[in-house]
Protein backbone atom coordinates (compact mmCIF):
# COMPACT_ATOMS: atom_id res chain seq x y z
CA UNK A 1 0.00 0.00 0.00
CA UNK A 2 0.86 3.91 -1.01
CA UNK A 3 1.12 6.93 1.15
CA UNK A 4 -1.31 9.32 -1.01
CA UNK A 5 -1.87 12.74 -0.96
CA UNK A 6 -5.25 14.53 -2.48
CA UNK A 7 -5.69 17.88 -2.54
CA UNK A 8 -9.07 19.35 -3.35
CA UNK A 9 -12.61 17.25 -1.73
CA UNK A 10 -15.31 18.77 -4.50
CA UNK A 11 -18.24 16.65 -5.71
CA UNK A 12 -15.56 14.87 -7.61
CA UNK A 13 -12.88 14.47 -5.67
CA UNK A 14 -14.58 13.80 -2.23
CA UNK A 15 -15.66 9.88 -3.20
CA UNK A 16 -12.43 9.57 -6.11
CA UNK A 17 -10.23 9.87 -2.23
CA UNK A 18 -12.35 8.04 -0.73
CA UNK A 19 -12.44 5.08 -3.07
CA UNK A 20 -8.58 5.58 -2.84
CA UNK A 21 -8.43 5.01 0.90
CA UNK A 22 -11.06 2.18 0.78
CA UNK A 23 -8.67 0.12 -1.36
CA UNK A 24 -6.26 0.79 1.85
CA UNK A 25 -3.70 3.38 0.97
CA UNK A 26 -2.75 5.98 3.76
CA UNK A 27 -4.45 8.78 2.53
CA UNK A 28 -3.75 12.68 3.72
CA UNK A 29 -5.87 15.23 2.15
CA UNK A 30 -6.13 18.78 1.64
CA UNK A 31 -9.58 21.49 1.00
CA UNK A 32 -9.68 24.62 0.91
CA UNK A 33 -12.50 24.56 3.59
CA UNK A 34 -10.93 22.48 5.76
CA UNK A 35 -14.18 21.75 7.60
CA UNK A 36 -14.80 19.21 3.78
CA UNK A 37 -11.25 17.63 4.77
CA UNK A 38 -12.14 16.84 8.90
CA UNK A 39 -15.90 15.62 7.30
CA UNK A 40 -13.52 13.36 4.91
CA UNK A 41 -11.54 12.34 7.43
CA UNK A 42 -14.51 11.21 9.50
CA UNK A 43 -15.56 9.31 7.04
CA UNK A 44 -13.01 7.39 5.41
CA UNK A 45 -9.78 7.87 7.91
CA UNK A 46 -5.99 8.91 7.22
CA UNK A 47 -5.64 12.78 7.93
CA UNK A 48 -5.96 16.30 6.72
CA UNK A 49 -3.38 18.53 6.22
CA UNK A 50 -3.25 22.36 6.16
CA UNK A 51 -1.82 23.11 3.44
CA UNK A 52 -0.91 21.23 -0.05
CA UNK A 53 2.83 21.09 0.97
CA UNK A 54 2.32 19.32 3.84
CA UNK A 55 -0.21 17.00 2.39
CA UNK A 56 1.97 16.23 -0.22
CA UNK A 57 5.33 15.52 1.86
CA UNK A 58 6.59 11.93 1.84
CA UNK A 59 4.22 10.96 -0.32
CA UNK A 60 4.59 7.91 -3.23
CA UNK A 61 1.10 9.60 -5.21
CA UNK A 62 -0.34 12.98 -4.86
CA UNK A 63 -3.70 13.52 -6.58
CA UNK A 64 -5.63 16.78 -7.23
CA UNK A 65 -8.93 18.06 -8.44
CA UNK A 66 -9.53 21.37 -8.21
CA UNK A 67 -11.60 23.89 -10.59
CA UNK A 68 -8.99 25.25 -13.46
CA UNK A 69 -5.64 26.37 -14.47
CA UNK A 70 -5.47 28.73 -11.33
CA UNK A 71 -6.50 26.61 -8.99
CA UNK A 72 -3.95 23.89 -9.96
CA UNK A 73 -1.27 26.27 -10.06
CA UNK A 74 -2.06 27.70 -6.68
CA UNK A 75 -1.76 23.60 -4.62
CA UNK A 76 1.35 23.17 -6.82
CA UNK A 77 3.90 25.84 -7.69
CA UNK A 78 2.58 28.77 -5.13
CA UNK A 79 3.99 29.12 -1.44
CA UNK A 80 2.81 25.90 0.33
CA UNK A 81 1.70 24.52 -3.05
CA UNK A 82 2.86 20.22 -3.00
CA UNK A 83 5.94 20.51 -5.97
CA UNK A 84 7.93 21.99 -3.26
CA UNK A 85 7.33 18.97 -0.82
CA UNK A 86 7.27 16.23 -3.53
CA UNK A 87 9.83 13.59 -2.53
CA UNK A 88 12.48 12.03 -5.38
CA UNK A 89 10.08 9.89 -7.87
CA UNK A 90 6.83 10.79 -6.58
CA UNK A 91 4.01 11.12 -8.86
CA UNK A 92 1.33 14.21 -8.95
CA UNK A 93 -1.41 12.94 -10.95
CA UNK A 94 -3.97 15.94 -11.87
CA UNK A 95 -7.85 15.19 -12.25
CA UNK A 96 -8.90 18.60 -13.02
CA UNK A 97 -9.88 19.58 -16.72
CA UNK A 98 -7.57 21.86 -17.92
CA UNK A 99 -5.64 23.02 -20.63
CA UNK A 100 -2.96 20.92 -22.35
CA UNK A 101 -0.43 24.24 -21.68
CA UNK A 102 -0.64 23.78 -17.93
CA UNK A 103 -0.14 20.03 -18.50
CA UNK A 104 2.71 20.82 -19.74
CA UNK A 105 3.83 23.81 -17.92
CA UNK A 106 3.36 21.40 -14.56
CA UNK A 107 5.57 18.45 -16.28
CA UNK A 108 8.39 20.32 -16.78
CA UNK A 109 8.36 21.78 -13.30
CA UNK A 110 7.77 18.64 -11.71
CA UNK A 111 10.77 17.27 -13.45
CA UNK A 112 12.83 20.47 -12.10
CA UNK A 113 11.83 18.89 -8.78
CA UNK A 114 12.75 15.11 -9.13
CA UNK A 115 8.92 14.37 -9.78
CA UNK A 116 6.68 13.35 -12.33
CA UNK A 117 3.15 14.96 -13.37
CA UNK A 118 0.49 13.17 -15.10
CA UNK A 119 -2.53 14.99 -16.93
CA UNK A 120 -5.31 12.83 -15.92
CA UNK A 121 -8.98 14.22 -16.74
CA UNK A 122 -11.87 12.29 -15.95
CA UNK A 123 -15.35 11.61 -17.64
CA UNK A 124 -18.27 10.37 -16.06
CA UNK A 125 -19.87 12.83 -13.89
CA UNK A 126 -20.08 12.78 -10.18
CA UNK A 127 -22.44 9.24 -10.18
CA UNK A 128 -19.17 8.05 -11.99
CA UNK A 129 -16.79 9.30 -9.22
CA UNK A 130 -19.06 7.44 -6.48
CA UNK A 131 -19.24 4.47 -7.86
CA UNK A 132 -15.88 4.32 -8.92
CA UNK A 133 -16.60 4.06 -12.48
CA UNK A 134 -15.02 7.26 -14.19
CA UNK A 135 -12.85 6.63 -16.86
CA UNK A 136 -9.24 8.61 -16.89
CA UNK A 137 -7.72 9.66 -19.86
CA UNK A 138 -3.84 9.78 -18.58
CA UNK A 139 -0.88 11.73 -20.44
CA UNK A 140 2.42 12.30 -19.24
CA UNK A 141 5.65 9.59 -19.29
CA UNK A 142 4.91 5.83 -19.73
CA UNK A 143 6.95 4.38 -16.85
CA UNK A 144 5.24 7.26 -14.46
CA UNK A 145 1.74 5.73 -16.22
CA UNK A 146 2.64 2.48 -15.52
CA UNK A 147 3.24 3.19 -11.63
CA UNK A 148 0.00 5.51 -11.05
CA UNK A 149 -2.39 3.46 -12.71
CA UNK A 150 -3.70 0.71 -10.27
CA UNK A 151 -3.79 3.44 -7.62
CA UNK A 152 -6.30 5.72 -10.38
CA UNK A 153 -7.56 2.78 -11.04
CA UNK A 154 -9.00 2.49 -7.27
CA UNK A 155 -11.76 5.12 -8.77
CA UNK A 156 -11.96 4.17 -12.50
CA UNK A 157 -13.77 1.69 -15.01
CA UNK A 158 -11.13 2.05 -17.68
CA UNK A 159 -7.42 4.49 -17.08
CA UNK A 160 -5.85 4.72 -20.66
CA UNK A 161 -2.34 6.35 -21.63
CA UNK A 162 -3.21 8.96 -24.15
CA UNK A 163 0.00 10.33 -25.05
CA UNK A 164 3.02 12.40 -23.39
CA UNK A 165 1.78 15.60 -21.03
CA UNK A 166 -1.26 16.81 -22.16
CA UNK A 167 -2.55 14.29 -24.50
CA UNK A 168 -4.80 13.37 -21.31
CA UNK A 169 -6.65 16.84 -21.42
CA UNK A 170 -6.72 17.20 -25.54
CA UNK A 171 -8.60 13.62 -25.19
CA UNK A 172 -10.75 15.33 -23.00
CA UNK A 173 -10.95 18.22 -25.32
CA UNK A 174 -12.49 15.65 -27.66
CA UNK A 175 -15.14 14.31 -25.24
CA UNK A 176 -16.40 17.72 -25.06
CA UNK A 177 -16.59 18.92 -28.46
CA UNK A 178 -18.33 15.19 -28.80
CA UNK A 179 -20.85 16.16 -26.63
CA UNK A 180 -21.55 20.02 -27.58
CA UNK A 181 -23.12 18.45 -31.04
CA UNK A 182 -24.96 15.81 -29.46
CA UNK A 183 -26.73 18.08 -26.68
CA UNK A 184 -27.33 20.59 -29.23
CA UNK A 185 -28.75 18.70 -32.26
CA UNK A 186 -30.92 16.79 -29.81
CA UNK A 187 -32.34 19.79 -28.27
CA UNK A 188 -33.64 20.94 -31.45
CA UNK A 189 -34.74 17.16 -32.39
CA UNK A 190 -37.06 17.47 -29.53
CA UNK A 191 -37.75 20.91 -29.48
CA UNK A 192 -39.08 20.95 -33.50
CA UNK A 193 -41.15 17.12 -31.49
CA UNK A 194 -42.92 19.41 -29.26
CA UNK A 195 -43.15 22.35 -31.63
CA UNK A 196 -44.67 19.70 -33.85
CA UNK A 197 -46.93 17.77 -31.60
CA UNK A 198 -45.40 14.58 -31.42
CA UNK A 199 -45.32 12.37 -28.95
CA UNK A 200 -42.05 13.06 -27.72
CA UNK A 201 -41.52 9.67 -25.89
CA UNK A 202 -42.47 7.45 -28.98
CA UNK A 203 -40.40 10.03 -31.67
CA UNK A 204 -37.34 9.33 -28.96
CA UNK A 205 -38.45 5.36 -28.57
CA UNK A 206 -38.49 4.60 -32.73
CA UNK A 207 -35.19 6.80 -33.49
CA UNK A 208 -33.03 5.42 -30.69
CA UNK A 209 -32.39 2.41 -32.83
CA UNK A 210 -30.49 3.90 -35.46
CA UNK A 211 -28.33 6.10 -36.67
CA UNK A 212 -29.70 8.90 -34.65
CA UNK A 213 -29.06 7.03 -31.21
CA UNK A 214 -26.40 8.44 -28.97
CA UNK A 215 -25.96 8.50 -25.06
CA UNK A 216 -27.27 11.74 -24.38
CA UNK A 217 -30.57 10.77 -26.17
CA UNK A 218 -30.49 7.49 -24.01
CA UNK A 219 -29.81 9.24 -20.72
CA UNK A 220 -31.40 13.00 -21.29
CA UNK A 221 -34.04 12.85 -23.61
CA UNK A 222 -36.87 12.41 -21.10
CA UNK A 223 -35.53 15.10 -18.65
CA UNK A 224 -34.87 17.62 -21.61
CA UNK A 225 -38.45 17.54 -22.67
CA UNK A 226 -39.45 17.39 -19.37
CA UNK A 227 -37.44 20.58 -19.14
CA UNK A 228 -35.60 18.84 -16.36
CA UNK A 229 -31.83 20.09 -15.74
CA UNK A 230 -30.36 19.26 -12.59
CA UNK A 231 -28.38 16.18 -13.91
CA UNK A 232 -24.72 17.03 -12.48
CA UNK A 233 -22.32 18.76 -15.57
CA UNK A 234 -23.17 22.62 -14.95
CA UNK A 235 -23.03 24.95 -18.06
CA UNK A 236 -20.49 26.62 -15.93
CA UNK A 237 -18.03 23.89 -15.89
CA UNK A 238 -19.42 22.92 -19.53
CA UNK A 239 -18.43 26.84 -21.27
CA UNK A 240 -14.98 26.86 -18.91
CA UNK A 241 -14.15 23.26 -21.19
CA UNK A 242 -15.42 24.95 -24.13
CA UNK A 243 -13.18 28.39 -23.15
CA UNK A 244 -9.92 25.47 -23.11
CA UNK A 245 -11.06 23.69 -26.55
CA UNK A 246 -11.00 27.15 -28.39
CA UNK A 247 -8.15 28.39 -26.73
CA UNK A 248 -6.46 25.23 -27.89
CA UNK A 249 -7.59 25.44 -31.24
CA UNK A 250 -6.08 28.81 -31.87
CA UNK A 251 -2.75 27.17 -31.34
CA UNK A 252 -3.35 24.07 -33.23
CA UNK A 253 -5.34 25.52 -36.06
CA UNK A 254 -8.80 23.61 -35.69
CA UNK A 255 -11.82 24.99 -36.92
CA UNK A 256 -14.70 24.80 -34.40
CA UNK A 257 -17.43 26.67 -35.99
CA UNK A 258 -20.33 24.57 -34.09
CA UNK A 259 -18.04 24.64 -30.37
CA UNK A 260 -17.96 28.35 -30.95
CA UNK A 261 -21.87 28.41 -31.27
CA UNK A 262 -22.92 26.30 -28.70
CA UNK A 263 -20.62 28.29 -26.16
CA UNK A 264 -22.18 30.88 -27.26
CA UNK A 265 -25.97 29.41 -26.04
CA UNK A 266 -24.91 28.13 -22.91
CA UNK A 267 -23.93 31.79 -22.38
CA UNK A 268 -27.65 33.00 -22.84
CA UNK A 269 -28.53 30.28 -20.81
CA UNK A 270 -26.52 31.49 -17.99
CA UNK A 271 -28.09 35.12 -18.32
CA UNK A 272 -31.26 32.74 -17.97
CA UNK A 273 -30.30 31.65 -14.64
CA UNK A 274 -28.85 28.08 -15.83
CA UNK A 275 -25.62 28.68 -14.53
CA UNK A 276 -25.83 25.90 -12.25
CA UNK A 277 -28.35 23.78 -14.89
CA UNK A 278 -26.90 20.84 -16.88
CA UNK A 279 -25.71 20.57 -19.94
CA UNK A 280 -29.09 19.76 -21.69
CA UNK A 281 -30.37 23.11 -20.96
CA UNK A 282 -29.56 24.12 -24.35
CA UNK A 283 -33.39 22.93 -24.81
CA UNK A 284 -34.56 25.82 -22.54
CA UNK A 285 -33.08 28.42 -24.89
CA UNK A 286 -34.86 27.08 -27.69
CA UNK A 287 -38.02 27.20 -25.40
CA UNK A 288 -38.02 30.38 -23.73
CA UNK A 289 -40.91 32.67 -24.60
CA UNK B 1 -51.18 -13.07 -49.84
CA UNK B 2 -51.88 -9.71 -51.34
CA UNK B 3 -51.69 -7.87 -54.33
CA UNK B 4 -48.88 -5.40 -54.07
CA UNK B 5 -48.02 -2.62 -56.58
CA UNK B 6 -44.25 -0.81 -55.79
CA UNK B 7 -43.30 2.35 -57.35
CA UNK B 8 -39.77 3.54 -57.56
CA UNK B 9 -36.64 0.72 -57.47
CA UNK B 10 -34.29 3.16 -56.65
CA UNK B 11 -31.20 1.76 -54.08
CA UNK B 12 -33.66 1.48 -51.51
CA UNK B 13 -36.95 0.86 -53.55
CA UNK B 14 -34.81 -2.38 -55.14
CA UNK B 15 -34.24 -4.29 -51.76
CA UNK B 16 -38.00 -2.99 -50.11
CA UNK B 17 -39.89 -4.28 -52.72
CA UNK B 18 -37.56 -7.54 -52.80
CA UNK B 19 -38.85 -8.36 -49.58
CA UNK B 20 -42.64 -8.02 -50.04
CA UNK B 21 -42.26 -10.01 -53.00
CA UNK B 22 -40.25 -13.06 -50.75
CA UNK B 23 -42.97 -12.85 -48.85
CA UNK B 24 -45.29 -14.40 -51.16
CA UNK B 25 -47.47 -11.71 -52.05
CA UNK B 26 -48.04 -10.36 -55.54
CA UNK B 27 -45.96 -7.72 -56.93
CA UNK B 28 -46.32 -5.38 -60.04
CA UNK B 29 -43.71 -2.84 -59.80
CA UNK B 30 -43.10 0.59 -61.66
CA UNK B 31 -39.94 2.83 -62.75
CA UNK B 32 -38.92 5.53 -64.59
CA UNK B 33 -36.18 3.21 -66.60
CA UNK B 34 -38.48 0.50 -67.61
CA UNK B 35 -34.91 -1.57 -67.57
CA UNK B 36 -34.57 -1.51 -63.90
CA UNK B 37 -38.20 -3.00 -63.35
CA UNK B 38 -37.39 -6.04 -65.91
CA UNK B 39 -34.56 -6.67 -64.11
CA UNK B 40 -36.77 -6.74 -60.48
CA UNK B 41 -38.55 -9.00 -62.26
CA UNK B 42 -36.22 -11.23 -63.38
CA UNK B 43 -34.88 -11.23 -59.77
CA UNK B 44 -38.10 -11.32 -57.54
CA UNK B 45 -41.08 -12.97 -59.91
CA UNK B 46 -44.14 -10.77 -60.12
CA UNK B 47 -44.67 -8.29 -63.34
CA UNK B 48 -44.07 -4.41 -63.84
CA UNK B 49 -46.55 -1.78 -65.48
CA UNK B 50 -46.17 0.92 -67.61
CA UNK B 51 -47.60 3.38 -65.66
CA UNK B 52 -48.17 4.05 -62.32
CA UNK B 53 -51.87 3.55 -62.62
CA UNK B 54 -51.50 0.51 -64.24
CA UNK B 55 -49.11 -0.97 -61.50
CA UNK B 56 -52.12 -0.21 -58.43
CA UNK B 57 -54.81 -1.19 -60.54
CA UNK B 58 -56.61 -4.05 -58.06
CA UNK B 59 -53.65 -3.52 -55.79
CA UNK B 60 -54.93 -4.06 -52.16
CA UNK B 61 -51.77 -2.09 -50.99
CA UNK B 62 -49.09 0.66 -53.49
CA UNK B 63 -45.94 1.27 -51.82
CA UNK B 64 -43.86 4.18 -53.52
CA UNK B 65 -40.46 5.14 -52.46
CA UNK B 66 -39.32 8.16 -55.05
CA UNK B 67 -36.93 11.28 -54.46
CA UNK B 68 -39.09 13.69 -53.16
CA UNK B 69 -42.27 15.77 -52.73
CA UNK B 70 -43.21 16.80 -56.33
CA UNK B 71 -41.82 13.06 -57.62
CA UNK B 72 -44.63 11.27 -55.27
CA UNK B 73 -47.20 14.67 -56.74
CA UNK B 74 -46.08 13.13 -59.93
CA UNK B 75 -46.99 9.09 -59.27
CA UNK B 76 -50.16 9.81 -57.56
CA UNK B 77 -52.23 13.12 -58.44
CA UNK B 78 -50.56 13.35 -61.66
CA UNK B 79 -52.46 11.98 -64.87
CA UNK B 80 -51.60 7.55 -64.93
CA UNK B 81 -50.89 8.36 -61.36
CA UNK B 82 -51.58 5.56 -58.75
CA UNK B 83 -54.93 7.31 -57.02
CA UNK B 84 -56.63 7.28 -60.04
CA UNK B 85 -56.69 3.53 -60.33
CA UNK B 86 -56.94 2.73 -56.69
CA UNK B 87 -59.64 0.41 -55.69
CA UNK B 88 -61.86 1.04 -53.01
CA UNK B 89 -59.83 0.70 -49.39
CA UNK B 90 -56.73 0.49 -51.11
CA UNK B 91 -53.71 2.18 -48.85
CA UNK B 92 -51.02 3.78 -49.90
CA UNK B 93 -47.75 3.53 -48.67
CA UNK B 94 -45.56 6.30 -49.02
CA UNK B 95 -41.86 5.55 -47.95
CA UNK B 96 -39.70 8.46 -49.49
CA UNK B 97 -38.48 11.12 -46.74
CA UNK B 98 -40.74 14.42 -47.69
CA UNK B 99 -42.51 16.69 -46.47
CA UNK B 100 -45.49 16.67 -43.81
CA UNK B 101 -47.55 19.16 -46.26
CA UNK B 102 -47.50 16.19 -49.05
CA UNK B 103 -48.60 13.68 -46.90
CA UNK B 104 -51.36 15.39 -45.36
CA UNK B 105 -52.30 16.18 -48.84
CA UNK B 106 -52.34 13.01 -50.26
CA UNK B 107 -54.19 11.79 -47.03
CA UNK B 108 -56.74 13.98 -47.79
CA UNK B 109 -56.95 13.32 -51.95
CA UNK B 110 -56.75 9.02 -51.26
CA UNK B 111 -60.16 10.01 -49.09
CA UNK B 112 -61.56 10.99 -51.96
CA UNK B 113 -60.74 8.26 -53.43
CA UNK B 114 -61.85 5.96 -51.18
CA UNK B 115 -58.60 4.62 -50.52
CA UNK B 116 -55.97 5.40 -47.54
CA UNK B 117 -52.48 6.93 -47.40
CA UNK B 118 -49.72 6.44 -44.95
CA UNK B 119 -46.42 8.49 -45.03
CA UNK B 120 -43.91 5.92 -44.12
CA UNK B 121 -40.42 7.29 -44.26
CA UNK B 122 -37.52 4.35 -43.36
CA UNK B 123 -33.87 5.02 -41.48
CA UNK B 124 -31.22 2.40 -41.44
CA UNK B 125 -30.06 3.34 -44.85
CA UNK B 126 -29.23 1.00 -47.39
CA UNK B 127 -28.19 -1.87 -45.64
CA UNK B 128 -30.85 -1.64 -43.78
CA UNK B 129 -33.22 -1.85 -47.25
CA UNK B 130 -31.51 -4.85 -48.20
CA UNK B 131 -31.22 -6.89 -45.08
CA UNK B 132 -35.26 -6.01 -44.47
CA UNK B 133 -34.29 -4.20 -41.28
CA UNK B 134 -35.48 -1.09 -41.60
CA UNK B 135 -37.24 1.19 -39.28
CA UNK B 136 -40.47 2.87 -40.59
CA UNK B 137 -42.11 5.48 -38.56
CA UNK B 138 -45.88 6.02 -39.96
CA UNK B 139 -48.18 8.73 -39.78
CA UNK B 140 -52.03 8.10 -40.54
CA UNK B 141 -55.00 6.93 -39.82
CA UNK B 142 -54.92 4.08 -37.05
CA UNK B 143 -56.92 1.58 -39.17
CA UNK B 144 -55.00 1.52 -42.27
CA UNK B 145 -51.63 1.56 -40.13
CA UNK B 146 -53.30 -2.33 -38.74
CA UNK B 147 -53.85 -3.27 -41.98
CA UNK B 148 -50.80 -2.21 -43.64
CA UNK B 149 -48.27 -3.00 -40.87
CA UNK B 150 -47.40 -7.06 -41.46
CA UNK B 151 -46.71 -5.97 -45.23
CA UNK B 152 -44.58 -2.80 -44.43
CA UNK B 153 -42.84 -5.30 -41.66
CA UNK B 154 -41.25 -6.92 -44.88
CA UNK B 155 -38.57 -4.97 -45.27
CA UNK B 156 -38.83 -3.61 -41.31
CA UNK B 157 -37.15 -4.27 -37.80
CA UNK B 158 -39.42 -2.08 -36.57
CA UNK B 159 -42.93 -0.50 -37.25
CA UNK B 160 -43.77 2.51 -35.29
CA UNK B 161 -47.46 4.50 -35.78
CA UNK B 162 -46.58 8.02 -34.54
CA UNK B 163 -49.65 9.38 -35.15
CA UNK B 164 -51.92 10.90 -37.57
CA UNK B 165 -51.08 12.03 -41.22
CA UNK B 166 -47.50 13.85 -41.76
CA UNK B 167 -46.21 12.57 -38.41
CA UNK B 168 -44.48 10.12 -39.81
CA UNK B 169 -42.75 12.63 -41.66
CA UNK B 170 -42.24 14.76 -38.74
CA UNK B 171 -40.54 11.69 -36.80
CA UNK B 172 -37.98 11.06 -39.60
CA UNK B 173 -36.89 14.96 -39.43
CA UNK B 174 -36.39 14.80 -35.79
CA UNK B 175 -33.92 11.61 -36.49
CA UNK B 176 -32.13 14.50 -38.92
CA UNK B 177 -32.06 16.85 -37.15
CA UNK B 178 -30.28 14.81 -34.37
CA UNK B 179 -28.24 13.42 -36.62
CA UNK B 180 -26.79 16.57 -38.17
CA UNK B 181 -25.65 17.39 -34.84
CA UNK B 182 -24.14 14.16 -33.65
CA UNK B 183 -22.24 14.62 -37.08
CA UNK B 184 -20.85 17.88 -37.16
CA UNK B 185 -19.87 17.83 -33.13
CA UNK B 186 -17.95 14.41 -33.84
CA UNK B 187 -16.24 16.08 -37.02
CA UNK B 188 -15.05 19.18 -34.85
CA UNK B 189 -13.64 16.53 -32.09
CA UNK B 190 -11.50 14.07 -35.14
CA UNK B 191 -10.45 17.36 -36.30
CA UNK B 192 -9.35 18.55 -33.69
CA UNK B 193 -7.98 15.55 -32.72
CA UNK B 194 -6.09 15.11 -36.07
CA UNK B 195 -4.66 18.63 -34.95
CA UNK B 196 -3.53 18.06 -31.65
CA UNK B 197 -1.67 14.95 -32.86
CA UNK B 198 -3.80 12.31 -30.95
CA UNK B 199 -4.10 8.77 -31.83
CA UNK B 200 -7.23 9.08 -32.99
CA UNK B 201 -8.21 5.22 -32.44
CA UNK B 202 -7.20 5.69 -29.11
CA UNK B 203 -9.25 8.54 -28.26
CA UNK B 204 -12.15 7.15 -29.81
CA UNK B 205 -12.15 4.19 -27.92
CA UNK B 206 -11.59 5.89 -25.16
CA UNK B 207 -14.45 8.38 -25.09
CA UNK B 208 -16.99 5.83 -26.46
CA UNK B 209 -17.87 4.34 -23.13
CA UNK B 210 -19.73 7.49 -21.97
CA UNK B 211 -21.63 10.36 -22.73
CA UNK B 212 -19.62 11.70 -25.93
CA UNK B 213 -20.83 7.91 -27.37
CA UNK B 214 -23.12 8.01 -30.66
CA UNK B 215 -23.90 5.66 -33.23
CA UNK B 216 -22.19 8.03 -35.50
CA UNK B 217 -18.95 7.62 -33.21
CA UNK B 218 -18.65 4.18 -33.44
CA UNK B 219 -19.58 3.36 -36.93
CA UNK B 220 -17.65 6.21 -39.13
CA UNK B 221 -14.97 8.22 -37.06
CA UNK B 222 -12.91 5.56 -38.08
CA UNK B 223 -13.76 6.46 -41.76
CA UNK B 224 -14.17 10.06 -40.72
CA UNK B 225 -10.77 9.96 -39.65
CA UNK B 226 -9.07 8.31 -42.53
CA UNK B 227 -11.36 10.57 -45.44
CA UNK B 228 -13.38 7.74 -46.72
CA UNK B 229 -17.29 9.36 -47.19
CA UNK B 230 -18.82 6.57 -49.69
CA UNK B 231 -21.23 5.05 -46.63
CA UNK B 232 -24.45 5.43 -48.44
CA UNK B 233 -26.81 8.14 -47.26
CA UNK B 234 -25.63 11.14 -49.64
CA UNK B 235 -24.96 15.10 -48.95
CA UNK B 236 -27.65 16.02 -51.46
CA UNK B 237 -30.36 13.79 -49.99
CA UNK B 238 -29.19 15.18 -46.57
CA UNK B 239 -29.39 18.92 -47.77
CA UNK B 240 -32.95 17.81 -49.31
CA UNK B 241 -34.19 16.36 -45.74
CA UNK B 242 -32.79 19.27 -43.70
CA UNK B 243 -34.69 21.68 -46.23
CA UNK B 244 -37.89 20.06 -45.04
CA UNK B 245 -37.22 20.34 -41.77
CA UNK B 246 -36.45 23.66 -42.15
CA UNK B 247 -39.42 24.72 -43.65
CA UNK B 248 -41.26 23.08 -41.59
CA UNK B 249 -39.64 24.66 -38.77
CA UNK B 250 -40.90 27.99 -40.90
CA UNK B 251 -44.40 26.92 -40.20
CA UNK B 252 -44.20 25.47 -36.76
CA UNK B 253 -41.52 28.13 -35.07
CA UNK B 254 -39.13 25.81 -34.06
CA UNK B 255 -35.34 27.23 -33.89
CA UNK B 256 -33.03 25.22 -35.73
CA UNK B 257 -29.58 27.42 -35.49
CA UNK B 258 -27.30 24.14 -35.42
CA UNK B 259 -29.44 22.41 -38.27
CA UNK B 260 -29.79 25.58 -40.66
CA UNK B 261 -25.90 25.89 -40.00
CA UNK B 262 -24.99 22.37 -41.14
CA UNK B 263 -26.75 23.29 -44.17
CA UNK B 264 -24.99 25.28 -45.19
CA UNK B 265 -21.61 23.73 -44.32
CA UNK B 266 -22.98 21.06 -46.46
CA UNK B 267 -23.52 23.40 -49.76
CA UNK B 268 -19.72 24.03 -49.13
CA UNK B 269 -18.84 20.14 -48.90
CA UNK B 270 -21.34 20.06 -52.40
CA UNK B 271 -18.98 22.73 -53.69
CA UNK B 272 -15.98 20.76 -52.71
CA UNK B 273 -17.52 18.18 -55.31
CA UNK B 274 -19.14 16.04 -52.09
CA UNK B 275 -22.84 15.98 -53.14
CA UNK B 276 -22.31 12.08 -53.22
CA UNK B 277 -20.10 11.49 -50.31
CA UNK B 278 -21.81 10.43 -47.32
CA UNK B 279 -23.41 12.82 -44.46
CA UNK B 280 -19.81 12.57 -42.59
CA UNK B 281 -18.15 14.59 -44.93
CA UNK B 282 -18.31 17.29 -42.69
CA UNK B 283 -14.84 16.73 -41.69
CA UNK B 284 -13.56 17.11 -45.52
CA UNK B 285 -14.33 20.94 -44.87
CA UNK B 286 -12.65 21.19 -41.80
CA UNK B 287 -9.89 19.54 -43.37
CA UNK B 288 -9.79 21.41 -46.63
CA UNK B 289 -6.93 22.99 -47.41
Amino acid sequence: MSKVAFIGLGVMGYPMAGHIAKRGHDVTVFNRTAAKAAKWVAEFGGQHAPTPAEAAKGADFVFSCVGNDNDLREVTTAPDGAFGALKPGAIFIDNTTDSADVARELHAAAKAHGAHFLDAPVSGGQAGAENGTLTVMVGGDADAFASAEPVIASFARAVRHMGPAGAGQLTKMVNQLCIAGVVQGLAEGIHFAQKAGLDVAAVIDTISKGAAQSWQMENRSKTMDAGQFDFGFAVDWMRKDLAICLDEARKNGAHLPLAALVDQFYSEVQAMGGKRWDTSSLIARLNRK
